[in-house]
């Protein structure tokens, strides 16, 4: 029984605080599938009213993805101290193809279990892990290809499908997009989830000790994915800093997240953020590895990443990040770059690799990872450790090799069955963006893309968000599955809390983007309701169908902070005589009085007839309110 | 003459005082003309050092273009009261085609300039007007298509290609990008500009009345340009803080400011806001004319709309907004669209059109505009008055209805050789953009396109610099000659003054991103010396090389304060234990110390042979700085 000091439970109690205030205008509600447990969460934002000659127009409630998990429900009692619920522990119990570990698997967690002086710092309520039986394999993509559909997959098709349903009242000015190849169902089913994973289009990142954690998938058939990352460093942050960043990322819509800790205590702080994590947590294990060499990259062994592996695995985290395709021959290829090697992961290997003059044991030992992987479903992340740093180093020798390495080890890992997405830059201009989305598809036979923008500039320092968001779009519309956020502080700084709010929106406005463009279908209905809203001044409606209604409202109340003015038919912008919009509805009004619309040949007649009466009903249109 | 209150004084000499501050490492240089009078400013940026094994290794300078006019010389004296220098005075002059209007041709500028009321505002300095000589045409375009090329062309040859001097000794990682049919020259001569100002593919902006411009171009064979809107409204802001707003946004980067003012005082400001812009400047006419008519629009005609442009002309407004294209047989186009007409300018001539049940005065009257363009060389900017205001309404039958009539009347502007560009939208998903872009080139033959955003979603209020910088980057590759800004406050409100900031460094990142993506020759120099810098910890390079060198620090210091950090090798993302770039270096140096590079074959064996020395040089390269 740990002591865990009374200032840091009242820390983390006044964090949840604010990330548990619930967005305004909106409820949590439920999509019960096939049997109690599956409980998919999805937020609703009741609209108001539009107010008509004949009384009042409804507006159907928006439904929209909730990456939120527990936090946003009022309903739920929670204690950090204690973790979230175990949601998925039926599931993966009535496999009845896991057991118990008794005791941790890791020599380094049994240790740190044991260290009394880590006390006040442990997570107090740690499991006892779970791995697959003996000849098992308890991955996603192993029961897919046996035609198994899990709850998992039927979680997801119902979770992916919530928007469709709203499609039903509302199909104005749908565009469908372009999807470069990918082909997205109308309707996603439980069958298209379990096969596309099985064809190794699509992971579902959720290991059988992380039974907290309310499943999604990433794949380009359906909605693009992002990724936050958290994690301090030597030089700054606090556990309970750490856990609150993951609450806040997915207030704001972070799919997953990544602890990418290099600092003190990165056991102690990954146990606290995965039993509070609704969503997957990936990690790069050799960051913790090389801190139990003390930094000293040619000490690393197999033996020491094996035991993280393990250590890791068992705690639950989702997805691993390996970079097994920076092999030794490549290294050399990256000498007179730019910028060198600007993955932290990649610099370790290729600094392992050239002080031994050995081939990189990620690569060596790959096999071996997957037998790890396979016994707790961990997903790969594999890493590109040679992605571009700049703009000038997009697209080269290195990159490319690295890339059609990543490739042969999908390969590998499909044929144990384990799920298996890709890694992708970085700084690509872009002209250059497409041939990576082209070639990764081919090299890597459609495993997922999980790129990290591109920035497609390197001379915003301060503003990375945004160089990078551009990238993000375009590839997520090529067929990019999952963005990993870049914040304003990229290149300068570890992100606060502000960075994160500031990095998830511009990823959820690319990836939103990119569904719009790839024809993702309902995706256009939240677009559609918030313009409607805007047309008719409904502010509260805008604001709360925004992606940050906090924002929206601020900018709003700086410059017309008055209650009156959120049912003003104008804005600061113009100010009332030249409202377009109003100027619009007018315009509307007067053709539905004619029974006009645009391909109407009555149209001439009508006006003309008409133009004296609209002149006279239109002069009191004007008045200030 | 005026009385300018000594408050008034006060506040405009703050406010300069802020926006005179020049950039970190930055100073104001001059490339210099065939003549003493051109004189074409750029910033250079001051690169420190590389420390190597053997001394340092010096950085050249960075050149970049510099829109901040006289404000950030400091051998200027400048006071806003006087307004700055008419550098193109002796350009105007010699070509001996103008003569004072000997008085003002606008009733409306003759009373306001009467009006003792209005001493108290006015610019005290205010220029006797120029027009041209009776059957003369002063437009640049008519010199082009003479085969003349003016010290404006010169002026801008040199301008344009400032970057391109850099490229002799710095040649790193460039990646020529694909022009989508543009041809942009390694070098840019003046007789190119010529001939693309002749053909219409470009145009500068330069009204015989604006002396103080520094000209620019505008083209899609030329460097992308970005637009800042400024402008009071009924509701808010005053003269001083619209000249402030000028002056702050051409020093982040704004290439033209249109003053979209509304509220009172509009002839007033615009006169201030002139005669201190070394920019062009845009206006929209119709919005000072409905005033004029108290905001009843079915009280506009002509006369009064032709006296305004008038008065704007004599003033020096570089380009006008004319929405000619809005033409009444699309109006009821837009009766069925989620958010109706939203162009300003457009809603007013829709309701002219309606209530009149006639055709709009500015397309019937379209040569007579001409008439006025010509005799003061004012560029038209063909308004998209139905451009769409929602995703849902992208490409729809009213906007391209509207775009083929712009068209139109491109070839009438044109046989008076009138300067024209043509404005875009909008909200577009990413995948019908390029259909804007392809479908503007043919219709108008090539005149530069000129687009707002476009806004990839619509749901994001609060971050629309974001939805649209991902838009504008895309358009902008296609071929979009200037990019008009979206600030954080779009949809919302007026936008302040850390708006207009955060505005135009987003539309600078599209820009840029574009011109390398475009592969204007040069654009990577700035990238490339950012990245060594990077590379090489050199932060205050880095700091001042970005587009915001202010931001960049802040966000920096904001973990790592102390000034020793400014020279640490880590930053507080990785720490020093963790930093790819300095592993990354250790690489390269131990490369080095072996002669390989990427293709050399000697690399097996030099690892081989060294792999045990690098081992125990490496050993103290983890200490702690």
């Amino acid at each position: 029984m740990s002591a865990i000091p009374e200032q840091f439970i009242k820390k983390t109690d006044a964090l949840l605080e604010s990330a548990r205030k619930p967005f305004p205008g909106s409820t949590k509600v439920y999509i019960h599938g096939s049997r109690d447990d599956i409980k998919v969460p999805l937020r609703k934002i009741e609209l108001t009213d539009t107010p008509t000659a004949n009384g009042s127009e409804s507006n159907p409630p928006v439904y929209v993805y909730d990456t939120s998990g527990p936090f946003t429900d009022p309903d739920i009692r929670i204690d950090l101290r204690k973790g979230l619920g175990p949601v998925r522990n039926g599931w993966v119990g009535e496999r009845n193809d896991t057991e118990s570990t008794h005791g941790l698997s890791s020599e380094y967690a049994r240790v740190r279990a044991n260290d009394p002086s880590l006390d006040d710092l442990r997570f107090e309520h740690v499991r006892q892990p779970l791995r697959a039986k003996y000849g098992n394999n308890v991955t996603q993509m192993h029961y897919a290809r046996q035609g198994i559909i899990t709850p998992e997959m039927e979680f997801i098709a119902l979770r992916e499908n919530q928007r469709i349903e709203q499609l039903h009242g509302d199909t104005i000015g749908q565009h469908p997009g372009q999807s470069f190849g990918a082909s997205i169902p109308k309707l996603i089913t439980a069958e298209f989830v379990r096969a596309e994973v099985a064809r190794g289009r699509a992971v579902i990142p959720a290991n059988i000790n992380h039974p907290e954690l309310e499943p999604m998938i990433i794949g380009r058939n359906f909605l693009v994915k992002i990724n936050g990352n958290l994690g301090n460093s030597a030089l700054s942050s606090s556990i309970e800093e750490e856990v609150d960043k993951m609450i806040w990322g997915i207030r704001w819509g972070a799919d997953t997240i990544m602890d990418l800790s290099t600092g003190k205590n990165i056991h102690e702080t990954r146990e606290w953020i995965i039993r509070n994590a609704p969503v997957p947590i990936g990690t790069v294990p050799i960051y913790q590895a090389l801190e139990k060499v003390n930094g000293v990259a040619e000490d690393l062994t197999w033996e020491i990443f094996r035991d993280t592996l393990i250590e890791q695995a068992e705690q639950g985290v989702d997805y691993f990040t390996i970079h097994a395709g920076v092999r030794l021959a490549y290294v050399p290829m990256t000498a007179k770059r730019v910028t060198g090697i600007v993955s932290r992961g990649g610099s370790i290997m290729a600094k392992w690799c050239l002080s031994h003059h050995e081939e990189n044991f990620l690569y060596t030992r790959f096999e071996e990872i997957c037998e790890i992987m396979k016994a707790y479903d961990v997903t790969f992340s594999l890493g590109d450790g040679l992605r571009p740093g700049c703009i000038a180093d997009a697209n080269d020798e290195a990159q490319f090799a690295e890339l059609e390495t990543l490739g042969e080890l999908t390969q590998i890992a499909w044929r144990h069955d384990v799920q298996t997405f890709i890694e992708g830059p970085g700084h690509v201009p872009m002209h250059m963006i497409k041939e990576n989305m082209d070639k990764q598809l081919q090299d890597c036979d459609e495993a997922p893309f999980y790129t990290l923008g591109p920035l497609t500039t390197d001379i915003a320092p301060g503003y990375d968000h945004i160089t990078s968001a551009i990238g993000a779009a375009q590839i997520a519309w090529y067929g990019t599955a999952m963005l990993c956020y870049v914040t304003p502080k990229e290149h300068l700084g570890l992100p606060n809390r502000d960075d994160v709010r500031e990095g998830i929106i511009a990823y959820k406005i690319a990836a939103h983007a990119a569904d719009l463009a790839k024809g993702h279908p309902g995706a256009q209905v939240r677009d559609n309701a918030l313009s409607k809203a805007r047309f008719e001044f409904r502010w509260e409606d805008q604001f709360n169908l925004g992606l940050d209604p906090e924002r929206a409202r601020e900018y709003h109340d700086a410059t017309m902070p008055k209650e009156a003015h959120k049912v003003a038919h104008f804005c600061s912008m113009c100010g009332p005589k030249f409202c377009s919009m109003k100027i619009s509805q007018e315009v509307r009004e007067f053709a539905a009085t004619q029974g006009i619309d645009g391909g109407d040949q009555a149209i001439e007649v009508g006006l003309k007839e008409k133009s004296a009466e609209f002149k006279s009903q239109g002069a009191d249109l004007y008045k200030e309110v």
